[in-house]
């Protein structure tokens, strides 16, 4: 099989992450690096003497040489360099969040089945052992009923930018719950503050639920003194404790639950308790998720399949996003979502009427 | 000075830690005990023999031994209990919440007022060595414009009982938070979930927002898998964390925060950056909170003057749950709060039409 | 079955631990509290007023009504209280160590078998779930070979006394270790070091050597900054954390070890690697462990039996502590220790001869 | 100033790590690579398609191109190599330790004096923002009298190689004792393990004794079950304590020590007691070590100067290295060192007499 030939597209903090990891790949060549910043391209030279260097994305396009672009540009330009790149004949893979509108998500899942090509968005927890750990416990039904999704990210990071706290640290929130529950919320709710005169969210808190009793929650915070990446998911059989700064021991499986039996004097009471058991920390496998991904990408073009973090993945996560928005700016009002039409039939039309 | 000759009503959980409490104060005598279970009065015997056991409240109450009550019974009894024991010319240490309704808690407090008499309720947290370090960091100013005020309290813990987890586990941190921020939400709204059909929500998030961009938010929880009872203070100078399960080092404060500077090319456009500083845990003394919180009340019955955690306190509190639970009947709707009058002009009807 | 009438001597922190828990058996009945110092004495009229009051051991030996003496007076005093007591016709338990010396210990012993009494150490930590967790898995060959046993028990808190370091922490280590292990070492080295021109050593490094290759090493400091109770057993198939300042998981069971293969190109040759496997943190209860302990005591006396924590448990450590202090004194040097006469045909003389 | 050449000699994992680092800096270009491993080899090409590559070490050294070589080869080597590589008149910075006995190390010092050329130890530690902000602080003198050193420093990483645990962590913890106390030992002894027919020792215990009442004291372990790096470093004033494991405060500053009053009932009696303050998280920065200490190394050979791990710091971790291995051997008797010669009278006869 030949090596799939990428161009990078934004060498950026994010890019450079990119380009490592698919230079390590034995089945990809990296065969350019795109940025208009004379420092990025320099840099690129001294890491990558071999790749050819480019100072404008027309020239990505127009190279003959490239089948792929990876995007790691500014979010506001995801979609116009993607769309690009799709009817350019080019296989695209995306950072998340994949648009800025659930319109545009839809626009790219079609040009990408019309012009036969791969459309992928680097949802990277997916693919961390962590996540994909929780994915196949969740899966096996160990967990009992599902009860709750309930996830902390927060640090430091002020940064002035394009965007909010909400687009900036939700897409990774919202693509682990899509990836681990499998469902879809019915509604979403969210409040948003900007703090000293800052123009935009610097935290937000976000509530979705689901059809069942089913609830996840959000705290997305740039102004936290500490840095914490914890998420609870709660079963009436099991609970996950997913802690991202443990250096070893990230996922807990807790055998912890709520037990309900008959009261012996009155069989119509029904009697809650709490089991507390013992919990179990499984061993990871220390595979880089990045590394993981982009052979991810590559092997999807090369198998004509669609891959796991595919244009759908992207289009659910912005989905959130926008609902999450719209609450935020209506400080707080409930926000439903009309259930997605299933992956195949799936229209611009339909799709357009629920967010 | 005499000693306070006090009675303990309730003897399950929190009231054998009152009354040993009481039982080691110099200015204090506990002199009844009282409980319709007999288990729990054959345990009071045990540990304190001289000490007069009740069966029922009318015996406290008839007793002219007995000076002050110490009331730890099902939250439901506090009204009742409280007003009979001002009536009858006793002072009045209440469990939290002091009372289920705010018109209940105004009773409370003109009654006390009109008796003579002092009410308090048991806000514990208020008279920990943690909390304490806490006010006066933030009376100081030192913390900068306060942002946000974000609370985690969670555990396994479900119980059968009279209540739901927003009753039992919000008046810790509505009360740190009325103490620490010193300044009345604006508005509540909160998210509430029964599951497993259970009668109660064990399940609530809650928020208050304030006058400023200042937010508060509560996660409340009987079903997570790991007991967290961690408190974010962020200020535009430092920030604080207050993680009541670190054996030391309790509380911690960042030389954090964000800062604002004037575009050097642009005197419009302001820059938002942000200081990473040093921590700080200070050493804290290591008297037991209830401890002090007995001492207080003692205190305040032998000099006339109103406690730390007065009947207002308790009422601030209240009113905070009653909205909160407003709110998740509606589905998480906003719920206003008039202002509340300031305390000496403080009416029944002024009150009454807040909360 | 009559209450087990026992007298509390000593009444400092230790001691009202002890009464504590002595005074909430159902099986026993706190008869007597002995103290010279008359602030102790007043505080125990206080909380246990119908307890009787001595000055001086004397009257609790010439009390006809005490079956039993609990001993938590200092170290130096406890092979004299303890022999006058099984004189006196009393049952004892006493305070960790046992006794200064190894000779004194034997006494006890011997005295006790004479007089038919019930002699007994209260080294607590054999009662707590963690320690008898870790206990049921290493008797149940789970651990498989044993490498090493290494504790680190530091903290803050140089105090006047008659004592130093070595006497203070390491009872808790050296019977936490022989209840474990249930084998002896061969020999002792230690390091201590007196800072500060203090009188006494405020640490201390312990190794001992076992007859296989398993080895236990043990770091006591009363000059840490922070607090550590952390113990390490190492197997060939598991191994155990306990780290005794975890509020919950306090014991933590890894699957991790050494494999050992035959090199396939060599069978003379040996490959090593290791295992990383999962870790379990199994739930504990809860139980008290000085509950416990003083329930073993009464039930010990009442069943006519030997405790727990026998005599020759508490001789087993003070000959530890002995060769530990030796080394110390002549620089590290290793201190030989013969082994220990089986039980049943011990004698002072052959003990004598080993420490 | 033009750019240093520089070859990368040894290209497995510490060697990539070297080589990245040095790739990155503006100061220096990586001419050459060499492994005689091909895969290795073809690592590098694909990484670094501009570098030359060599199979053979010969190759290196009659490379006119090549000023500087770097070594990450097998430690037997690196005497010879770094000796050769002097001799033939280029610059060399070795991988810790740098020589396996003290007499090489000697040599090599000696040598690159002879030559004129720059000899340098990769002593990574000593370039991280959390050791070099404990020798500011121990510098200054804030911790009063230097008490103690300790360090664990475990893991599970059992290894089939040519060297035992103390070789392969040791040097990590010397060079960081020696950096940061700028003392030497007078004596050493310790404890090493051989599990499981290993041929090497798996764990060993090292104390080192100075002229003062300082001591030092290691645990090295290749089969624990979970991951330490941590020191203490005890003074009479203040305490640190070092944790390589978090991910944030990787340094806490206790003002917690030792007070000695008189007292004031009897002047000739010293009373002991303890200060409990607060304890203070420095804000470190986040540059990698390995960066500044490639940077240091350019800059020590342009500068003509020593670098800050110099020959003679290498030589004196070999030299405690030396020390603790033949007490290992004499079953932990102590090993007495000589002092060593102030640097600029070194020589050969005089170093030699005294490990």
């Amino acid at each position: 099989m030949n090596r799939l030939k990428v161009a990078q597209v934004g060498c950026g903090y994010w890019g450079q992450n990119l380009i490592r990891n698919f230079w390590e790949l034995e089945s990809a060549e990296v065969v350019m690096a795109c940025d208009p910043d004379e420092k990025a391209r320099s840099r690129m030279a001294r890491r990558y003497p071999t790749v050819q260097l480019a100072r404008s994305y027309a020239e990505v396009l127009s190279s003959p040489n490239v089948e792929a672009v990876v995007l790691a540009t500014p979010v506001s330009t995801h979609y116009e360099f993607a769309k690009q790149a799709l009817l350019a004949g080019k296989h695209v893979l995306v950072e998340k969040p994949m648009t800025t509108t659930s319109l545009q998500a839809i626009d790219l899942i079609e040009t990408a089945a019309r012009e036969g090509k791969t459309l992928m968005v680097d949802h990277t927890f997916q693919y961390t052992a962590a996540v994909r750990r929780m994915k196949a416990l969740i899966d096996s039904g160990e967990l009992g009923e599902l009860l709750y999704f309930d996830s902390v990210r927060i640090n430091l990071g002020l940064v002035q930018s394009d965007t909010n706290v909400l687009w900036d640290l939700g897409p990774h929130d919202f693509s682990i719950m899509d990836f681990l529950l499998g469902q879809e919320p019915v509604s979403v709710s969210a409040i948003g503050v900007k703090h000293l005169r800052t123009p935009y969210e610097n935290m937000a808190y976000v509530t979705a639920q689901f059809d069942s009793s089913l609830i996840a929650h959000f705290h997305l915070n740039w102004l936290a003194p500490v840095k914490v990446r914890r998420t609870l998911v709660g079963g009436s059989q099991k609970m996950l404790v997913y802690d991202d700064m443990e250096s070893s021991e990230k996922v807990k499986i807790y055998d912890r639950g709520v037990s309900q039996n008959h009261d012996p004097a009155n069989r119509e009471r029904l009697l809650t308790s709490y089991r507390n058991g013992d919990s179990l920390a499984p061993n990871l496998d220390t595979t880089e998720a990045m590394r993981l991904m982009a052979s991810e990408f590559v092997n999807a073009v090369q198998e004509k399949r669609a891959p796991l973090s595919d244009g759908y993945s992207g289009l659910r996560v912005v989905r959130l996003l926008e609902a999450a928005q719209r609450s935020i700016q209506q400080d707080g009002g409930v926000v439903l979502l009309s259930p997605m039409i299933p992956r195949p039939q799936i229209s611009r039309a339909a799709v357009a009427s629920v967010a």
